[in-house]
């Protein structure tokens, strides 16, 4: 169950040429996505009305992208503009169009009703375009459904046990909460550690610090997260609340991830990561990269092994804990949004 | 839906080695053929009465073949002729057995009623055994089903899009369409192109000519292709009939294809080509391959390509085009024909 | 159609590391298995009741074992002892256990209703801690269910043919039968060839004598069997009663064999083999172990073969010969005591 109005990741921006289709699976639909040589999108059904051939195979002719089977040609709206050998073109012969975005380095893909897409709906993720940060890249294919990967994202408990050798948090940490409170369109997580140590491997000078973190994770599954370092006795002087980002005396990095559903059981996860300039160089960037690249492997390794196991279960049932209160207010969130749209559809039907 | 009374193509007889079993599917059926040290051919139902364990793991004795897991014992029709450490065998120790021929270099097993099995069915293809053509030859295994490998042969029209890089017949062809006449059990294609330019890649002297290309179409799926290159003025001089075949001045060639239905996604497609011993040698025929070669492997592409599509698409539906005709009136004699078995297998029983 | 109260090989005994699970698919159920460091075995369900996770990727803790996705700790008997960030543990949290046994080198897991776990009824196999023979050991992963291994190692006429170039018996040995007689839990087959000549490949000094061979097919799928050469005109004076291993003149080995189903369509298949320290050394072992990498590898082909066979057909029937015998008894015998299970779980329901 996920919510279809909502703009799903489908490709970092510099990973599209301009003229050469892009195909990706989303919610199990097949979608050809473009860029002409002016710039402009366009995100189509990867389906030829013809006889089903995708259409990423095709060549982009301007505004228009022709398939490479027998040659039929479709405006940037999924209408075919000319059918080889006929004079006439059917009314009828058009396919599917879906909203696309470019924006925080992310190509963005409306899956839901047309009419109802609305950029503002867009995540606030931070992208290369950004000056403020220094970030590195990296993406990994998961066989499992993507539900799972967004109840992992939910839960950060999980650092103490799969990331016990790369993030490392510690014991301590899985006993402590975040603050967790809901969103319109997501949830957000937040907590200060007071004077915590200095990280182990991450930037910073070693000293002890009050350190915040906070994330939002929105719909359809994508997690913004910021944080820094601030000098002991901060955060109890704030009474707690959010800092002021000019005060932080170190760490102040931010990541950006997407969790795309491609299809039931097979998901895509894009990331970056990187410190803010005044709190990082490339340097740190690559360390937080190589960071990234072995805790996101040991990630794949225990979700790819849980979908396993649930595939072996007859009616799989989990038992929530403590910590799952974010993962059961974003579901509860998916589970009823999506059940608005169905109603919208009914009703409109 | 295929029709079953019909020869299909399960090897090339070259590959035949005499006594050593041979095993493919046909029509989702496993079939084990062998050609004893006589040379007489036998297929049977590759699967043992015993057990199930498939004959083609067995042993040729001479007329018989023997399986190889317990030693049953089978003759040319399918009887069991010996069961080790058995006196009796039983009357209903019995698998079936198919018609099978060897002709134009290939092996052809007829899927239907065995009593209806009519060598005058078999598609008039051209073997290496014909002194006129020197002839090279391939295949390929489709993840896909053979229609769509039938569709394509009957729509000429890909040539100006799929092998552009190819035979790259340009734009021109796309919009030309074939004369197409129905056969009692197939499709003839034809057409005179006038004053066409000299080929750029096969055999030729470069000069225009009237060029005439024509093939069959034929159950289940066998394509027979001819044609050559005639003096300009040649074509409107016979009123557009085909044209004597000694009257070429250069490029007569001739193909023969045929396409096996393995399983439901899976199939073979055997192919040879090669010219006539007056307009070639073993070079044009080496070129030719080479560009065979080169454009099945585009075919094979952009099919495997639809069917995975197709297998994302609920209820897949075609809009068919003007160059469609031709597989239209295939597909409906194919439907038409396998109808007709069903009623009569029905009334039979 | 398995039985369940029975004990099946899960792991070679040397392959089970102290501190390290396990993991194994027994009868479709995943299954984790480990030693702690003074010994104790445990096996439970490998799958963490909170998320489903797989247990064998987390950590043993002493006695217990801790779920490595968010830190769940488990007790030996499944009971959950700890669950981070949770004060209370719910009387529910509890996943399922199994008797588990180290004996004769192989580890056993009752799949059964623990109650019933009776370690008399596990198979007299011969392990490495047996000081009279001298043991090679392999295992081989199956894509055919159990029961088609099962059936090949109840009927030894396949020796003649799938083992022609290996074991290789001859033709007469496929024309002959053993006493087959059934068992509580199980069939014994056995046999005198009287003045056999000498075998050509194992151990022996090449004289004629009367071979014995015998063996036990045990339920859950366990082969235990042993023989030897006695002098020429020994079977007929004992009356072919089985014979005293010391009047042995040569040729007594042990081998030890096991099928577990792993999920219906992979099978694990564990043998060990070797001479009595009276007729063999190292070398003769590994001329057997040699001999049985051969034979074993011919039988997964066929096997393996077999089943593709079957999955291509709809409702599968054999038809046994006189060599099915024990095939036969040996199925009934599992189907009798799988339905006396049901009718007791039944009526306990």
């Amino acid at each position: 169950m996920y919510v279809r109005n909502a703009w799903y990741v489908a490709s970092w921006t510099q990973d599209l040429e301009a003229g050469k289709p892009f195909a990706i699976d989303i919610l199990g639909e097949p979608i050809v996505i473009w860029r002409n040589e002016q710039g402009v999108l366009t995100a189509l059904e990867d389906r030829c009305i013809h006889r089903l051939a995708p259409l990423s195979l095709g060549r982009c002719e301007g505004d228009k992208i022709r398939c490479m089977y027998h040659g039929f040609l479709y405006e940037r709206d999924g209408r075919v503009a000319e059918i080889p050998g006929q004079d006439k073109v059917p009314e009828t012969a058009r396919i599917k169009s879906y909203p696309v975005v470019d924006r925080h380095s992310w190509i963005w893909v409306w899956m839901g009703a047309p009419e109802l897409a609305d950029e503002t709906l867009i995540p606030p993720a931070v992208g290369f375009d950004n000056p403020d940060y220094i970030l590195g890249r990296g993406q990994l294919d998961y066989d499992a459904e993507a539900r799972l990967i967004n109840d992992n994202l939910c839960d950060f408990s999980h650092l103490t046990f799969v990331h016990a050798e790369s993030f490392g948090p510690g014991e301590q940490f899985a006993i402590s909460t975040p603050t967790v409170a809901p969103l319109d369109r997501g949830v957000r997580f937040s907590r200060w550690i007071e004077a915590s140590p200095g990280r182990k491997r991450a930037a910073g000078n070693g000293a002890p610090s009050d350190t915040w973190r906070t994330y939002d994770y929105l719909i359809p599954g994508v997690l913004v997260m910021t944080g820094g370092d601030y000098p002991v006795g901060y955060a109890k002087a704030r009474d707690y609340a959010p800092p002021h980002i000019d005060d932080a005396i170190g760490g102040v990095t931010f990541t950006s991830q997407a969790v795309t559903p491609m299809t039931e059981k097979i998901s895509r996860y894009f990331f970056s990561w990187g410190p803010h300039v005044r709190h990082g160089d490339e340097k740190v960037r690559d360390l937080l990269m190589n960071l990234a690249a072995k805790a996101f492997a040991e990630d794949k390794t225990m979700i790819e092994a849980q979908q396993k196991i649930i595939d072996k279960t007859d009616a799989p049932r989990v038992l929530p804990s403590a910590h799952d209160r974010g993962v059961t207010m974003f579901n509860r969130l998916v589970e009823r949004l999506a059940k608005e749209e169905q109603q919208r559809d009914a009703s409109a039907a």
